[in-house]
C-alpha cells in the first residue's frame, strides 16, 4: 500500500511528456509480440488465460448486479464465446460511482497519476490475453489485435495522462502572495484543491476498443473521475479485462475499486440513452457512430462531451512519383482491418483525363487498375490477407457488403468484388475483401456518407481540384478524420493541405512504403480534429483534458509567526 | 507595419507566465492614478477625452451600420450622456468578422500574440478616459474605475493572453518523425496549424465591463477568432473606447480592423438571443445574469461557452481575532462599490450562542451592531462613502432597494436602513447607502438567490455549522462566487475550507485589514470556479483558453535530399 507508483514509474511518464513536447516517434511499451522479445511462456499463457474465459461468467464484483449477460461472437469462429457479464443496476453503479469520489480526489494529482501508471503496466502485462480477446471480439488479427491494441493503445492512454498531469500542474498547491494595500503589507496564503466533477461514461466501440478508450479512461481517472466503461455488447471482453485490472490495482493500493466500473448492455436492451441522460453522469466520452454521437453532443446539455466518430476519408490523386507504389500504399490502406477503421479511405478521386507519374502518363483506367491488381494481390495471398485484412467484426457489415455489391453494380461499375478469403487458421471466419466500385463525381448521393466496412469507391474527377473540393466539403459536411493526397506539384500540396487543414481532416502526403497510410502514432499524430462532424475531441490535446475538473481557492493571511519564519 | 509587437513586449508576456506558475502577486501596469506617477497631463487629457465624447457621436467605421443609438445615463449626474453608438446589422458583422478571419488565422499565434499584447499597451495609454467612461456609464468611484477597471482589468486580460499564447505552444510548427516498419525507416515531416473555430460573441456586464470582458477578449484573437463586442446597452463607452483601440491597432499593423466589431443594442430591442442563437457565432463569452446566462448555455448547443454570472456570497462567522477588525473588514466588503460586485458578500451568518474573540464572548446581537456600525463610519463619512461607494449604477437597483426596505420590515428586522449619501463632488449622484436586514435562518426564502446590489442579510443561525451547511448548500444549488470565514479554530477552518470547495466557492479566511475582502488578483485568484451555478468558466485557466481553437495535421515522406541534409 506504500509503493510510491510515481517514482516507480516517474521516467516513463517524463519521456511522454518529452515526446509530445517534440511530436517524435516513441513507444513506451514492447510494440512486438515477437518470442525473441517475450519468450515462449508470455504469448502461450497470454492465450491459455483467453482461453479459459470462454463459457464462464467473468466474475467482477460490482455492486448491483441484476444477472449475467453476454452476447459475443467470435468473428474467427462464427460461435459464441459464451462469457457472461454482470449487468448492473445503473442507479446503483452512479452510486458507487459517487462514494468513491471523495477520497480519490482528496488522494491529489501525484498519487492519482503514479497509480494510474501502474494500472498501465499491469495492462502491459496482460497484452497477449488482451490480443485473443480483441481477435475475437473485434476481429482485429493476431498482429494488429497484439500491438494496435495493446502497446500503441496503452501509449494513446500515457498521452492523455501526461496531458492531464500537466493540466492540474497548472496552479501549485499552496502560494504565497504578498502586495501593499495603503499602508498595509498584505500577505496571504493559498491553497488550491483539484475538483472532479464527476462519474465519466466512456462508451466503447466495437472495433478498436481499447485505443480510444484508453485516453478517456485514464484522463477521467487522473483528473478525479470514477469511471463507468460502457462496451459495445458484441466487444465487451477486451474492457472487462481492462476494468478488471485497474479494479485490482485500486483494491491492491487501498483505493474503492468502484471508481472503474463495467456497464453492460445487449443490443436488445441498450443502456446508451440512459447513461447519457443520468442525472449523475458528470462527463460523457465517446466513441462509435456519427448518428449516436451526434444524439450525444445534443444531449449532453452543458457537461463535457468528448466524441470521436467516422466520416468519410478521402484520397485525392493529382499525381504522382510511383503509379505501383501509390497503388499498393492506398490499396494496403483500404485493406487494413477491412477498412473498419475510422480512419480508414473509403473515397479515392481520380482525374478523368488521369495522371503523370514519374514513368509518364497514365490513364485513368490505368489508375484504377493499378489500385484494384494491388488489392488482388493482398487478398490472393491468404496468410497475407489474414495478417492485414483480420476478419469482418459484424455480420451486419457482410450483410452492408452485399447489399453494396448489388447497388453498386446499378449505379456504378462494380471494379472488384467482395469475396471471403479462406483464413489459413480460422476456416470458419467471417472474411471479405475489399469491394471497389467506380463512380462519377456526380453520383455524390452514393459517395456523401460514410459506408462502414471494405467497401471503396474510386470516383472520377474532372480534374484534381474538383477532386479537392468534393472531398473537403465532404470534409466539413460529413465529417472525416483523415485525408490523403499524391502529388509531385508542389503548388498543389500546399493548396491540398491549407483545404484539408480547414476541413480538419488530418492529412498525410505522398506515402507509400511499408508504414500504413492510416496509421496514426501516440504523441505525434492527432486523432480527430474537432473541426467537423466526425468528433468533437482530438486524442489527445489541452482540450482533452482541460474541462475534466475545476480548480477550487482558499486564502487566508499567514500569521505573524509564519512571517517571521518565512 | 513591421515592428515586431512580440519582441517589443515580450518580457511583459513572460513576466505574467511566472506569476501564474507561482501565483503571486504582479501586475504589468501602473495601478495608482496619482499625478506624482503620471503627472498632471495624463490625468487631464483623459478626463478632456471622456468630455469631448458627450453629445457626440462616438465614430466607428464598421459595416452594416443602420443608425445611432445610445441611452447612457450618468449615474453621477442622472443625465443622459447623449452619446451615440453604430447600430449596426448582424449578419454584416458576422460576415465581416468571418471575411477578417483566414488572414488573421495564417498570421498564426506569436504575430497575434504580438498585436494582442500591443493592444494591451495602447489601452493602458487610455487608463484615464477609460476612468472617466467607466464612472459615468458603470458607476463606480474614480480610484476603482481607474484601478479595477483600468490596470487590473488589462492584468486580467494579459492572463489569459498569456494562457492562450502557452496553449497554442502544446505543438511545435513543424516536427520530424521517425520510425521503422519492417525494413522500412520511414521518416516524416508534420506540420501543425492552430485553427480558431469562428466569430466569438462576447457579452459584457454594466457594473464592471472591462474586467470581465477583457479575458474573454485577448483569449478569443489570441487564437484566431474574430470577436463581436456585445455591451450592456446602459454601459457602452468603456466598450466602444475598448474596441476603438483594438481596431486602430490591427489596422495600423495592416490587419483587418473587423477582427473587433462592437455590438450596441438597447433595451427595448435587445440583441442578446440573436447572437446566442446566430449560425455564425461559434464561441460564446458571457458576463451578465444568472438568469440569463442559463439561457445562454442551454442554447450554446456543441458550441463553446463560457459564463460568469452571479451568486449568493457568504459570510459564516464561528470566532474571530478581533471583533471590530472583522466587523471593518465585512462592512468594507458590503459597502464596496455599493455591493455591485459579483464577489460581494450577501449573507451573513451568526451564530445565536453569539462568538468568542481574543477580547472575550460577542452575543449574537453585539456581532451584529459592530457590523452596522461598522458600516455607518463609512456611509457617515462622504468623502469615504464616495471613494468606497460609488455610486448605484441603474435606477432598477435604487428601486431593489426600496423594495427590500419594505420587505425587510415585514419578514424580519431591519439593522440598517439604506439612505442616499450626499457625494461630495456630485451632489446628483445615485447613492444609497447599505441596507441590513436581520433574519432567522428558516427565512429560506428570503436569502436564497442573489439580491443586487447594497443589500446584506445578517442570518442567526443555531450555530456555526448549521451556517456552514447553508452557506455551502445555497452556493452549490443557487451559485456562489466567493465566501468568507472567520474562526480561530483550525480544524473549523479546515472543514469550513473543504466544504467551499466541494461547493464550488473561493475561500477568504480571517481576513482583516485594508485589502477588501473580495479583492481578486490576476495571475493569482481564480474567478468563478465553474463548480456552482455561479458561471462554468474561471477567469483564467486552461479550460478557458484550450477550447478556442483546434489543431489540424499534415504529414508527408522526407525527401531524399532533406533526408541527406538532415
Amino acid at each position: 500500500m506504500s509503493t510510491d507508483h510515481f517514482d516507480t514509474h516517474r521516467k516513463r511518464l517524463e519521456d511522454a511528456q518529452a515526446a509530445l513536447a517534440t511530436r517524435s516517434a516513441h513507444t513506451a511499451f514492447r510494440e512486438s509480440p515477437s518470442t525473441r522479445v517475450h519468450g515462449e511462456e508470455a504469448p502461450r499463457a497470454g492465450k491459455a488465460a483467453f482461453e479459459a474465459r470462454l463459457g464462464q461468467r467473468f466474475a467482477i464484483d460490482q455492486p448491483g448486479t441484476i444477472d449475467w449477460i453476454g452476447e459475443e461472437i467470435s468473428p474467427y469462429t462464427g460461435e459464441a464465446l459464451g462469457i457472461s457479464y454482470p449487468r448492473c443496476d445503473v442507479d446503483t453503479l452512479f452510486g458507487a460511482a459517487r462514494a468513491a469520489m471523495p477520497a480519490w480526489r482528496d488522494a491529489g494529482p501525484r498519487a492519482r497519476v503514479g497509480l494510474c501508471l501502474e494500472m498501465l503496466a499491469q495492462l502491459a502485462d496482460r497484452a497477449f490475453e488482451n490480443a485473443h480477446a480483441v481477435m475475437h471480439t473485434a476481429g482485429q488479427s493476431y498482429a494488429m489485435a497484439y500491438a494496435g491494441s495493446g502497446p500503441n493503445a496503452l501509449d494513446r492512454g500515457l498521452e492523455a495522462l501526461a496531458l492531464a498531469w500537466q493540466a492540474q500542474q497548472q496552479v501549485p498547491g499552496e502560494a504565497r502572495w504578498q502586495k501593499r494595500f495603503g499602508k498595509d503589507e498584505v500577505v496571504l496564503e493559498k491553497r488550491y484543491r483539484i475538483m472532479p466533477l464527476g462519474p465519466a461514461v466512456v462508451f466503447c466501440c466495437a472495433t478498436f476498443p481499447t485505443w480510444n478508450a484508453h485516453p478517456a479512461i485514464f484522463a477521467n481517472l487522473a483528473t478525479g473521475n470514477p469511471v463507468l466503461v460502457k462496451p459495445h455488447p458484441g466487444c465487451v471482453l477486451p474492457m472487462a479485462i481492462t476494468v478488471e485490472t485497474l479494479r485490482k490495482v485500486l483494491a491492491d493500493n487501498g483505493h474503492d475499486p468502484n471508481l472503474v466500473q463495467l456497464c453492460v448492455d445487449s443490443t436488445t436492451a441498450p443502456l446508451g440513452k440512459v447513461l447519457v441522460e443520468h442525472p449523475q453522469a458528470a462527463i460523457i466520452d465517446f466513441t462509435g457512430s456519427a448518428r449516436f454521437g451526434s444524439w450525444v453532443e445534443a444531449h449532453a446539455g452543458g457537461r463535457p462531451c468528448y466524441t470521436e466518430t467516422s466520416g468519410v476519408n478521402s484520397v485525392v490523386i493529382e499525381s504522382c512519383d510511383s503509379l505501383p507504389a501509390m497503388a499498393a500504399a492506398i490499396a494496403g490502406s483500404v485493406c487494413l482491418f477491412s477498412s473498419q477503421m475510422c480512419t480508414s479511405p473509403q473515397n479515392i478521386y481520380v482525374p478523368a483525363g488521369g495522371i503523370d507519374s514519374a514513368a509518364g502518363h497514365h490513364s485513368a483506367d490505368e489508375v484504377r487498375a493499378a489500385i484494384v491488381a494491388a488489392i488482388d494481390a493482398i487478398a490472393e495471398a491468404p496468410a497475407r490477407a489474414a495478417s492485414v485484412m483480420g476478419t469482418i467484426q459484424s455480420r451486419d457489415t457482410l450483410r452492408l457488403i452485399e447489399h453494396w455489391q448489388q447497388r453498386g453494380a446499378e449505379a456504378g461499375t462494380v471494379l472488384r468484388r467482395s469475396a471471403a478469403y479462406l483464413h489459413p487458421e480460422h476456416p470458419q471466419a467471417w472474411t471479405a475483401t475489399p469491394l471497389v466500385i467506380g463512380l462519377g463525381i456526380d453520383r455524390h448521393e452514393l459517395y456523401s456518407d460514410e459506408v462502414f466496412g471494405p467497401i471503396a469507391f474510386i470516383i472520377e474527377a474532372a480534374d484534381a481540384d474538383q477532386a479537392l473540393a468534393q472531398a473537403t466539403r465532404d470534409a466539413r459536411e460529413h465529417g472525416a478524420i483523415t485525408a490523403f493526397a499524391y502529388s509531385a506539384n508542389e503548388a498543389w500540396l500546399e493548396r491540398a493541405e491549407a483545404a484539408f487543414a480547414e476541413a480538419g481532416a488530418a492529412l498525410t502526403e505522398n506515402l507509400t512504403g511499408a508504414m500504413p497510410l492510416n496509421f496514426a502514432a501516440a504523441y505525434s499524430d492527432l486523432h480527430v480534429s474537432g473541426l467537423n462532424p466526425a468528433g468533437n475531441a482530438s486524442l489527445a490535446d489541452w482540450s482533452f483534458v482541460a474541462g475534466r475538473f475545476r480548480i477550487a481557492q482558499a486564502r487566508r493571511p499567514v500569521s505573524a509567526r509564519a512571517q517571521a519564519a518565512g
